[in-house]
């Protein structure tokens, strides 16, 4: 297994540098009461989460050749959100994947970018996604299980160098590990004086769980789908999981109630739209703020797609 | 009357740097649709909104021995807030003077920041703090009409040439007219070639009357409740009217409808929280693309202090 160096993470960063957004560090002294929390808004990245860095990269690395044949990726969420986004820039066909059961806005907000949808009994999605890759002749970017989607992600570990040098503890969401590989293997090849710390909702805690056994932990699709967090809901693949155990400093997990309540306070104290895998990062700042105690700490906001429901819930109380 | 010149402007942003956010400026591709829309973001500032500028220049002004006998003013809103908070960086006494209808989550707020708040009959808020601040020999930093509050809002300005030398339209609202009064003048100073725009609710639209007249307009309260943009419920003051009648390029009026419109699209599109007079510049975009097509366009997000009961309305639909 190739594992992914600080040289492809320098690289991706060229390579998507002016397509996506250097997204702002904003400090929190609204949520933390002092000055050393702050804010890496990739809420406000380019189609709302940090997906599109992985898929810009990933798609910047096929030949001219391949990728106008076209890109496909099986994720109804963020990363299919960023391949469509991708595959548009590049004016080249795109086709995602989804389960049946999708919601229609999910659905149309695919297809308002270019892509085709393509929809299948939930089970089959990766499956399909395979087989159409083969019959189309079009390339499959998947959603995390990638060195160059890992490369991708990890430039968020170098802007957060960049923007607060003395950084001394960063928080990163770990659903199918892509972005915490990513951002651990830059930060710890950089800086290695610098806690780089994953964050995972209890009700998916499958990393957690596989790295203090020293191997990868399968949970079941059942069991991860309790967390409101939807994009947490994945288990690490082979890959992440060695970039994970090798520089990762430590997991915390929280509970759906503090990552709803990080969404409220993000919202209510620092007017940033955050979705619950989001505001994971927050809420374990906050469940453990005496560890963090005047170190000068970054919590990853990973994205902002907070569905309307979801919204209407929390202001309707 | 002394108006406000490019280096009071350029002092204040000496005087405020490091205590005020250097805001991000955000591309908005998610809402214009093509690459021509910009936001400064000052719904991410301290305290909420870009009042903080103007509270911290005008206290900076101030000799010690005035500022250590304490701050007054009489907004409940956003420059109350940035006072309050402009205060205690100094640890120096504040006092609020709101109307008795005030409500409780506003005046909470004051008192978190450590303010003491007077509640009184809302006709009687100035007349009040004027003379507290005589019978405790405070200074009162009135929300808008002084030139030390003007220049602080100014420094937006400046850091919207910084942040976007190439910038042809700065779309910004106006209320008591200081934010664009400010902007203006630096703006014109700095670049006399890109257009300001100034921004008012159909509903509170004195400024745009009285610059069409040629002398100030006085809308009585009543009048201007009526508009959802609860921080442009305010007339101008001869102060500002002459930085408005000197710099501004034009002003263009939006209802209510549209500016609650421009609140969900940037909370849906953009994962920002603003309030409805920080999002009028965004419904006037929207509402006059043609005009600004194919010119690099900022619209200034004043704030984002948006209550709870807003929310839950617009996301319960």
């Amino acid at each position: 297994m190739t594992t992914v160096t600080l040289e492809d993470i320098r690289a991706a960063a060229d390579r998507i540098k002016g397509s996506a957004t250097v997204t702002p560090l904003l400090p929190a002294t609204q949520i933390s009461g002092g000055p050393a929390l702050y804010l890496k808004a990739e809420n406000l990245q380019q189609t709302g989460s940090f997906k599109i860095r992985g898929a810009l990269n990933a798609a910047a690395r096929l030949s001219a050749q391949a990728r106008d044949r076209g890109l496909i990726t099986y994720s109804s969420g963020n990363h299919g959100q960023a391949l469509a986004s991708t595959a548009r820039q590049h004016r080249v066909p795109c086709v995602i994947v989804m389960p049946d059961s999708a919601r229609k806005v999910k659905i149309e907000g695919a297809r308002a970018l270019g892509a085709e949808v393509v929809l299948v009994p939930p089970a089959q999605r990766k499956q399909v996604a395979e087989e159409l890759a083969t019959s189309r002749d079009m390339t499959l970017i998947p959603p995390y299980d990638h060195p160059d989607v890992i490369a991708g992600q990890g430039t968020v570990g170098l802007e957060i160098l960049e923007q607060i040098p003395q950084v001394e503890v960063v928080l990163v969401p770990v659903g199918g590990g892509a972005l915490a590989s990513g951002v651990a293997t830059a930060i710890k090849a950089v800086a290695p004086g610098v806690s780089v710390v994953g964050v995972e909702p209890e009700l998916a805690a499958d990393a957690a769980a596989g790295l203090r056994a020293g191997r990868l932990a399968q949970w079941p699709p059942d069991r991860l789908n309790r967390t409101v967090a939807d994009g947490l809901r994945t288990n690490l693949s082979d890959l992440t999981f060695t970039h994970l155990q090798q520089f990762l400093d430590g997991i915390i997990t929280v509970d759906d109630e503090r990552i709803l309540q990080a969404v409220d306070l993000l919202i209510g104290r620092s007017h940033l739209v955050v979705e619950p895998s989001g505001a994971a990062t927050v809420a374990a700042y906050l469940a453990h703020q005496e560890q963090f105690a005047g170190k000068t700490t970054v919590a990853i906001l990973s994205g902002g797609n907070l569905d309307r429901a979801m919204l209407g819930q929390i202001f309707s109380q």
